[in-house]
């Protein structure tokens, strides 16, 4: 199985609501349906409804949106002005905060929000990791460090 | 806040355990004290602590493992044979099956499974969507759909 992601599709409530949230953030979205597709560089964030996401899957929606999901989306930026920024942008949005940008155990910056349903986002500068200026990102090789 | 994804990361309750299971898949990661980190195309799949990962977002550990995480992430692929080897792999390496291969309703064939700790993965083919030679997926314009 290649090693790679297409699309990461996020089960929202209200897709109306979702959608206000990303655009603005400064996303720009195309809705087909009851979808909504992003292109994120060399992949898509899709908005779907939430129990039409678990019956695709072939899961029962437990429908505890307030349990962990046990993921974290992260957007790496290339300074700690950048993620005071993003974090404020979300929060203004109307994001929750759950941490606010701190200095990480790496030697980073970085704080998290989520989204309207509960989708956790990272915000963080990595000195370590490298972005290209199309923004997609490149491990450093570990085996050095 | 700019358009793009750099990390997933994965919550796993035994890292060991679910590094395996992408490395079955074929996948090459590098381990970094308790992280996982594969590249994917111009982002990282990360595998971390699931405790780790809620007290790093600044979010309770639910504990709920089995509830529904309204998150799915996708791989597509060049056509219908891929998905089925690809859903055989995941399954050889221990994965649920929680959708299997079928026809979709956008004309692709498309089927589900879910990683060790329940993790959704959609394997697709959908000839509707661009698949560049380096694996980046890039979206129609539907204004004209």
């Amino acid at each position: 199985m290649d090693q790679r992601v297409s699309l990461i599709t996020l089960g929202v409530a209200d897709l109306a609501r979702s959608r206000t949230f990303y655009e603005e953030l400064g996303w720009e979205g195309q809705q087909v349906e009851s979808t909504v597709f992003f292109q994120a560089g060399g992949q898509a964030i899709v908005l779907w409804g939430r129990g039409a996401l678990a019956e695709d899957a072939g899961v029962p929606d437990t429908g505890s949106s307030s349990a962990f999901r046990s993921i974290a989306l992260a957007l790496n930026v290339r300074s700690r002005s950048e993620v005071d920024a993003a974090l404020g942008e979300a929060a203004r949005a109307g994001a929750t905060i759950t941490s606010p940008a701190a200095e990480t155990f790496y030697g980073g910056y970085a704080g998290y929000f989520a989204d309207p349903d509960g989708h956790l986002w990272e915000v963080a500068h990595n000195p370590g990791f490298t972005l290209k200026a199309d923004g997609s990102l490149v491990l450093p090789d570990f085996s050095g460090s």
